[in-house]
């Protein structure tokens, strides 16, 4: 569970609730069901317009993906591929392929059955690459889709806004109504305000530092292998890897691994 | 037919008409010719300026396309593209020359048969790219006459609702006009908005989805060609391609294409 | 003469004049000297700070431009090209001099003659590529002058506005002149939002029309200069050609030239 | 002295006066003191978090750059490398020397001093594309200070207002204060928009249109002393620098020179 | 301690309190707890859901870095590299292996390291440009975090003013009570104003511009090592170094540095 995420939008929810607790108003005040629809749904089905049925439908679970803590294990990554190098330049790059079995990243492992087949590393190199591309092409569609919400979910509210505005105005003799529709008018504006800025911009941000994330692991795996293939030198091919660390990680990984 | 865009505009549609009910007021108050001319044709006269006669006539057709599913075969794409490689290796590459008649993917064809005139690979490569980049320059310039129309409606709807601001303030002594003159006001604005944030932005979405799709569909098609034309292993051109997709549409080609 | 552009100026002018009409307010009302000055030429001030003076005098025949129409015949260039490249196979590179005297393109002539001065591939292209750039360059001024306008045309309207909103709230004991001053303050941000909306952001987006048209069909005679001189095909060369076409445009031309 | 800087300020200037006149207040309404400091020297001190501390006091002299005038010879440029191109083919590179001396331009003494001392072309190319880099890199850091305050003064501006809004709010009772207050609110909005669209937007544009001139300028001086260096003929290096030029200038720069 | 910083944000809180003190109001009519908490903390609890826990905790960290006065000590750098250099070329380039323990540039000391173990050229320069490029990754995240700070803060103050203003509306009766009502609901707007304006967008700023400092430096880093490995004359090293200095500071490191 990604506890920042969870904090984030438990403690931005009740500053909003503190909010309007302060303002004297009553909860039910900012509670309305039509505006709600207008607003979540009506931006929803602009949203349907917007992507595919599939992208549509899927992007709750892309939302899921906020709350879920992202562990790349860049330290077992660089200990693997090392030790991978070692191998290889001890018993030659066809004793990995036993290794391949149990390993789990599918990522490296695909490149590293190209590297064991005797592929070219050009060849590698192009298909590690196209692939990185392509997820990161699918990723970048899917924040897209979370972004486009977050851009249509203030347009239906100002719409709904302004569909009781005139409704307001139409009827502007009865005094003691003014206040309360201008009330109701303006409760869209609030809902799009909210899912924009506390859910959906701060939730694409997430998603895109995800993203970079996992490229910033792959793009070390691709250099990884094509190291490996090359018949690096382990302790070079340490030092490499290690430059796609912070500082910090790279520290306490370096003392453990180089040093060996 | 794209049935996320039917439910999507009919859904969004939907909600404004409930949130009208609900302000209590009756659906003609939202209906005003005048405004209703002034924002969508005045927009599209502007739009006019904006683009040349073709362009800004053969925006509906353009709008039109949301709505039609497009499915770009991927998996007949690899399928076909396999034999060929299997063939053109058996046979030698002018064994493809009978299997272009009957090819109706026209990007395809042109690409093989430039492989069967024996033209160089480096050359097919750019005919083929220029070609999907003047598709893509094609499809960028219909994407760009949508934006506009999404920029200039709400600019139109505001002159608009300025327009009638300025009538109502100038004859401000009937206090039971104002409000009414306000309502009227404010329609600008809200076809604008509804143009804006329900129809063009997520139609422009739409369709820039279809182009990414199709690009990428005809990345995958100029790979397969020159991939053929050097000769791949056919299981090497189906790996390849096969980075293309997305992972759950892999497996499922992949358990059927590359076990035979 | 651009129809398109004549069309849509006056049509979206008689618009926002209908909307004035139906507002109930006399066209007089919308008429206001100062409030003219001040957006239009207060705006044209601020862009005469913002460009040099030239192309601050210049603007006038740019945006004169949007009602050229625009006709590149790239059917002719094809053409032309195949024709020279025929003869130059034929004939050798030499005999093109006397074709260059009657050729009116002069982009097209200029990278003639360095072939038939036997310059280097590597040179023409180089040339023809950075008098493309600059020409595009030029371009890019200009309309990025039309898109400063269209950004400070509304900022001084909004000035305008601001302004009169002061002078109006430091007066309001006289009830009955809050309306018209309130109206007369508006006026400004009219002006600005015609401007930007009706005049110079569509015009900004024909002007880039024409700039990638052009770009476009100036890529295809450097294509075709190196082409011939590379001692291509004609029907290569066609087939070069034919792919910055539309598909519709192409259709036509295929069948008068490649079947010749 | 810039003719169009001056009277583009001056001229913005005056039509605000003009508005200020025509809204029946008197100029005095518009000057207050607090809001002057609250808006100008707030929105600089902003800045000076923004920037470094000579970065913020270098400002001043980057917007005076905007009323000196701009001129970068080209065409003595053009006739001087073609004179350095001819002696240099007569009488080698070496007899360039003795030219360099009272030569003021000193990007182009520096890139020829390169080739004298028989530097490798390679490295001037890197050398003086580097030094190109470095000086768009500083002009780049300046005009994004003076965007900074661009986008900082219309921010200040709002504060200042919502200050001024607040006090107002929280002492309504004395009614004929409202207007006045509410005027003063106001004013810091104003001078925010004024410094922002009048000032320093356009002056950012000055700036970037001087930058992109220099660095064209620049480029063309490289290109030639390139051109030196490889021997060109100089006929060959005169239409290589012309295609830098606007067709207007090189039309008459073209007849004057290479004709000789 | 960055002066500039410390007098701007000083500077820029002083005009506001001076604007809050000649509107008339007291200090504490701005002062309101649940507006601070609902603005400040809601938005960053927003940024909690934006970011990772680390990221958020760390952004105080990060805006600390604005107060600290950065000195890259160029001129250190480019006599250091200029001494290793004439060294190298002298005693060879193992002699540098003395020089490395002294050194504390960690960036340089691994760069030369690199050099004295004999490594490829190429490999260097792929080393030092991957760490290079991982620490302006790292910056821009940073600074992306600061950056969707002065996003959200508005954001949530406008969140918390449509609150107020729901809360005021559904309770017109009061009258009295309306303008003070108003007057809370705009202070969260305030505050976001200010957290965006005077404090978050102007040390992104800040901050872009150390990152730009700091990657010219390591660039400078970079082209001195592998010139050093190259061998290159300590003149030419000097000469390649001293373009990345601003004019002025060239003049006097140029005077002191090339002439020994």
């Amino acid at each position: 569970m990604d506890i920042a995420s969870l904090i984030g939008i438990i403690g931005a929810m009740a500053m909003i609730f503190m909010a309007i607790v302060t303002s004297g108003g009553s909860l039910l005040t900012y509670v309305d069901i039509p505006s709600f629809l207008m607003t979540v749904l009506g931006s929803y089905f602009a949203l349907m317009l917007n992507a595919s049925l599939s992208e549509a439908l899927g992007i709750f679970k892309t939302l899921g993906r906020v709350f879920r803590i992202q562990d790349y294990k860049e330290k077992d990554i660089i200990t693997k591929l090392m030790a991978f190098s070692d191998k290889a330049r001890r018993e030659g790059l066809l004793a990995l392929e036993e290794e391949l079995e149990d390993l789990d990243d599918e990522f490296m492992k695909k490149g590293l059955r190209l590297v064991v087949d005797g592929t070219d590393a050009e060849i590698i190199r192009v298909l590690m690459e196209t692939e990185l591309n392509q997820i990161q092409g699918r990723h970048a569609a899917k924040i897209g889709i979370v972004n486009a919400w977050a851009t249509l979910a203030p347009g239906l509210g100002m719409i709904g806004t302004v569909v009781g505005l005139i409704a307001m105005m139409k009827n502007l003799e009865d005094k003691s109504a003014i206040g309360p529709n201008m009330a109701v008018a303006l409760i869209t504006t609030l809902y799009g305000a909210i899912m924009a800025n506390v859910l959906f911009i701060p939730m694409a941000g997430k998603l895109r530092t995800h993203d970079a994330m996992e490229a910033q692991v792959k793009e070390m795996v691709i250099e990884g292998v094509l190291s490996i293939q090359a018949g690096d030198n382990p302790r070079i091919l340490g030092m490499k890897l290690l430059t796609y660390l912070s500082p910090t990680d790279r520290k306490s990984v370096e003392s453990e691994i180089l040093k060996d």
